[in-house]
């Protein structure tokens, strides 16, 4: 059976991109509007699977999203990097002069920011998705209106791509993982990599100490993060991830941070994405 | 002379309390209407110092936001908390079954959401500031559509408050930092906190090593983010908050610290914001 994939936006997102680049077959794919209806779509079973963008190089951590991966039990089982590349897209036949508005999702516009300097007549609109905004576009045929999306956008909606690569920063990676309700995907041999979150006391060092452990039990950290416990203000829960060669080590690792920190806490194992 | 105070926002935001709550004298403000035209406020010197959120005790960092203080070498000089309320008001002399439509921010509808629930007559519309709405109401004296808003903008647009306390997490604090373009402020007797960024190379353990530097010197890490640097995706740069009791000591840790880190930068030195 074809597995069932939740990605957030519709179809020409750059979740999209990555379901096609990360499943080897084809998947049917669940559209949902939000970041909160993909978990929805976990826990109903209506997707086996869901992608959410998790980092990216420029704005760094989407901090809800860990927040809603830790608060439902959802466990990474995979990440993907991919490189956006972001398009000035609208009705054939248009040149950028034409155009009023821009409308894209708020960070795509941020990225591109540089680009539309040149543009001063070019009002600049919030949207709530790329792809939406291209088919938008497509639904209504409608003209001297340009969306920022992606390639695979404009290929889905028929739009004329007007400038390609518009994005200020031209290495613009976007980290994202694959996540599952279960944590029961990949053989132990093939993980080298987890996300893990703990918390610790207030006591000077502690934090250190947790890391020196981490060295001598040969994990690499990649990535750390505090984070404000809520119901605590301003105490910190830390998210961490750790690559290895062997799971062994990690295991040991593992069972070490147990006993010294408290609400240990496995997010994911799994295997690196290549960068 | 009066101090020129930038806020993001107009008269009656969140940033306004702050600077009534952390600036003794009266001062006056450039309503600032992005983080962005803040920060050209501070560089044009049309005002001396900036008000700017930094992080929330829900969503975390505001990491755009760390973005703006490194890239424009701006300087903290100061931080404070503010326990944030959100409130239902509207014109004087209606109830809250008169409403049909409340306006505001989407993060404050957000935190208002579970209040709403109990009102599915209301219909929420997302604002692009909290303040502005309140203000909006009160120049076309606008009936049946309420705003949530800081109780100082109740005040300053005098609007009645027909509901206060209305966020779900009653703990919701926001950290603010102040910022100049000179980080000349304070005596370094009454400096105990600072912030500072540094990058590392990918040696395993290289990490461990800092914090185990800044805890032998006595420092105590109260936050640590590792971001992405922009140029090298996904290779981290640190933000790192420290307390400390004897500026001395901090000093040692800074000499330190740029011997064994490259890119080594303090953002700030300042005194500790209460709780």
């Amino acid at each position: 059976m074809e597995t069932k994939i939740a990605i957030q936006g519709i179809k020409g997102s750059f979740h999209h991109q990555v379901a096609e680049e990360f499943f080897a077959a084809p998947a049917s794919l669940d559209e949902c509007m939000s970041f909160e209806s993909l978990v929805t779509s976990l826990k109903e079973n209506k997707s086996e699977k869901g992608i959410m963008a998790l980092e990216n190089s420029i704005a760094g951590s989407i901090i809800p999203n860990y927040a809603l991966i830790d608060h439902n039990n959802l466990h990474i089982i995979g990440e993907h990097y991919l490189d956006i590349h972001m398009n000035l897209m609208a009705t054939k036949g248009q040149k950028i002069e034409d155009l009023r508005e821009v409308h894209s999702h708020p960070i795509a516009l941020l990225q591109c920011a540089v680009f539309f300097k040149k543009y001063p007549h070019i009002k600049l609109v919030e949207s709530a998705d790329t792809a939406e905004t291209a088919r938008r576009i497509k639904e209504g045929n409608l003209l001297r209106i340009g969306a920022v999306a992606s390639p695979i956008a404009a290929k889905m909606y028929d739009l004329e791509i007007l400038a390609a690569g518009i994005h200020t920063v031209k290495s613009n990676k976007t980290r994202f993982v694959i996540v599952k309700t279960q944590n029961k995907e990949l053989p132990r041999e093939e993980i080298n990599k987890a996300s893990v979150k703990f918390e610790l006391d207030d006591t000077p060092g502690s934090l250190a100490t947790v890391l020196n452990v981490m060295n001598n039990c040969k994990l690499n950290l990649t990535k750390i993060q505090s984070m404000p416990i809520i119901e605590t203000p301003f105490q910190y829960s830390f998210f961490v991830d750790v690559v290895f060669a062997k799971y062994k080590h990690y295991e040991k690792a593992k069972k070490i941070l147990e006993l010294m920190t408290t609400h240990f806490k496995v997010l994911g194992e799994y295997k690196n994405g290549k960068l």
